[in-house]
């Protein structure tokens, strides 16, 4: 006897509303994550797959990196509610559209807004998922580290341009998750405004263990060789840098310059750690990638290898219409309309589906779980780093790679008593 | 000959929206400030007056104090839009209420949004007029006795909610106005959700001369208890309280408590300063004062002496309104429409015109000037206060009243050597 077929196809058109920067020097422009949402949309309209009846109708719009998201979402949506937002990305430029957006009962995937405010999904921010690990899911990343490596003081050096403060938030959520079982010290700094003295920030150094720092590759370099040069990188005090993603906020672990420090800062180097988001690629990435470039290409933007036009902001907007598609599906099949917001954010939150570049979870209140990478220099000679361990969020677990050596983790003491030869 | 008259009366219908709390724990709830509101427009009504042919057609929203000012303001405007907004005075409420209107090119006059971040006039609250005087303007006070009285260093103690953060964005315009010129050390403290050890805050005392604080009455008494205790009010330093309107974020200048410490807390308030906003009146305000009470009462709201039913938000919304009124009236008859809102709060700005209350002066960016009071303890067997100096914003001038003793104003110097008796 054949089972009995229902016809799961659902049909339904969807007025999706997508807010991200015009200006393509954001790694997460409209220009730039379009092409992956389209891939995302002509994927799910294949011919009798599931969701094949959805029937997505794009309106692109600009966010700029600040209040104009806002004017954005309200100006189109006065006659006519999209029934999903896609982004902001740029954590000033979310907040409102999140509210907003929430307010009128419409769900809100963003691979951005990262900061740690966000995850009050009980009163503010009650529709947003966020399809990119958060700050404070990169945070776990040190947390496990802290207590896994026994560390207790922790200096956190990250430079604030006071506008679009990734360093500040980024920063933020590693405070927020480490601050109440370890002693933390914040150190702001403002390269944009003013001068940055390597040699007085490398002065609080010395009453901490671990050194956090978030900011751009040169003022890492700088305080890496007056920290090198005051011999602390040898083993008294652990160095992190944070890199978040290919963006001039954060440093790139280099300390080739071709200037007369470059030896020095190899050695320097020696003692950097570096965090970073985790990545992964299965065989229907290849196809993804070539095509998001071909369109990039098409567009007129540059390609190169290290402007990263395949980044987690671009995979994260194509996974975003995925899991909408699914859950959308769902709440129809269950009875509901695209209309109820928070009923299809409800079936987004503490799922695990199929993304472009492999599994994606979310936890309980919508927000990634995340994987990172530490890397570590394993052949100081030359100067290189490779990925030395792994922390995977979903079950806080870290993987050892074989270029790990504990030693490297482990504080040395620092008023060690100076072995002075035995008396004959 | 008689002169040519050309009618001035103009007829124009205008859509205000009012957005204020509902809540009546607000001195500036939409109850108390309706009264003055509908005062000043039954005034300008007046049958062959300027502004008879003025229409004002009303609508009251609530605000809330927080984001739900913003979706008033959207979900009653995607329809028809207002040409005025009045209101809101949260903080963070009126933020995005300020850019929304601005962006539509919607004048907003709010007796509120005090806070310093709000002088940007040039990008982000093009369009909000300040008909109460900001806490930079209020901050002016200090700069000018610092100046006058050549003190250095300041102590900055405020009690931070993190809700609606008066005593911070008070204290914040403090900040701002002396941190070019002097030693500042702000130090935060949060009654709210722990308790506040005025013997703590005592050791932080000796490092600075200036005492400034702005928390709840029953904090500053402990806090000059405390002071008192360690004889640091004998004149080495020299202590104020901000008390800017009839709230309990504010102290209330008062030692008297019923309690065994009174008689001490008498001497230790002998060395405490208050400023507070100077209030003036005059004959026509009587008849305002007492329309608006029986208003207020009519609606069911307690009228006390301390509820403080007059006060400068109620002051300001009349003024808001009459001062919009000249405006428009100008533009109109300068060939523009109540549509041309940049237009309309340009000619808000820098002007005088007659208040409820006096003349009130708006500055060059369409803040209005403060005049404020110090008050001191003139009679310590008594322990009652006067006004011994104001400062009068719009020409930064000091009027020294009776009252004023220099001596009590004057550091005296705290490492003075003792006298000892000379040897015969």
């Amino acid at each position: 006897l054949l089972p009995v077929r229902t016809s799961a196809a659902v049909n339904e058109d969807i007025e999706v509303l997508v807010i991200l920067p015009k200006n393509n020097s954001y790694i997460f422009s409209l220009a730039r994550v379009t092409p992956a949402i389209e891939y995302a949309r002509q994927k799910l309209k294949i011919p009798g797959g599931l969701y094949s009846g959805l029937n997505f109708n794009m309106r692109y719009e600009d966010s700029g990196c600040g209040n104009d998201a806002l004017f954005s979402l309200v100006d189109r949506s006065c006659e006519k509610k999209p029934d999903l937002v896609l982004g902001p990305v740029c954590e000033y430029a979310a907040a409102p559209v999140v509210r907003m957006a929430s307010h009128w009962n419409i769900p809100v995937i963003s691979a951005g807004a990262l900061a740690s405010g966000y995850r009050d999904k009980d009163k503010e921010y009650t529709h947003l998922t966020r399809i990119s690990p958060s700050y404070l899911k990169m945070a776990e990343t040190f947390a496990a580290m802290f207590h896994h490596f026994n560390w207790k003081e922790a200096l956190l050096i990250f430079d604030d341009d006071k506008e679009e403060r990734n360093c500040y938030f980024t920063v933020e959520g590693v405070h927020i998750k480490l601050m109440d079982q370890y002693h933390i010290s914040p150190v702001v700094i403002n390269s944009k405004d003013e001068h940055v003295n390597a040699d007085d920030l490398i002065k609080l150094i010395y009453e901490s263990e671990v050194v956090i720092m978030c900011a751009g590759a040169d003022i890492v370099r700088d305080i890496m060789l007056a920290a090198h040069r005051r011999r602390l990188t040898n083993g008294s005090y652990i160095f992190f840098n944070i890199e978040l993603f290919n963006n001039t906020s954060y440093g790139n672990g280099s300390w080739k310059r071709g200037d007369k420090y470059d030896n020095e800062a190899r050695q320097a180097y020696s003692a950097l750690n570096t965090v970073t988001l985790l990545r992964t690629v299965k065989p229907e990435f290849e196809n993804f990638s070539l095509e998001v470039k071909r369109s990039i290409q098409k567009a007129g933007l540059p390609d190169c290898e290290n402007c990263d036009n395949i980044n987690m902001f671009v995979e994260g907007f194509h996974d975003a219409l995925v899991l909408y598609a699914l859950a959308l599906h769902e709440a129809i099949r269950n009875g509901f309309t695209k209309k109820d917001g928070a009923e299809i954010t409800n079936r987004m939150w503490n799922r695990t589906f199929e993304g472009i570049a492999g599994q994606v979870s979310l936890d309980f209140y919508g927000d990634r779980y995340g994987d990172f990478s530490v890397m570590s220099m394993t052949n100081p000679e030359a100067g290189t780093y490779e990925t030395v361990c792994n922390y995977f969020g979903v079950n806080e677990s870290f993987q050892m790679l074989p270029g790990f050596n504990p030693e490297h983790f482990t504080l040395k003491g620092r008023h060690r008593i100076t072995h002075t030869d035995l008396p004959d």
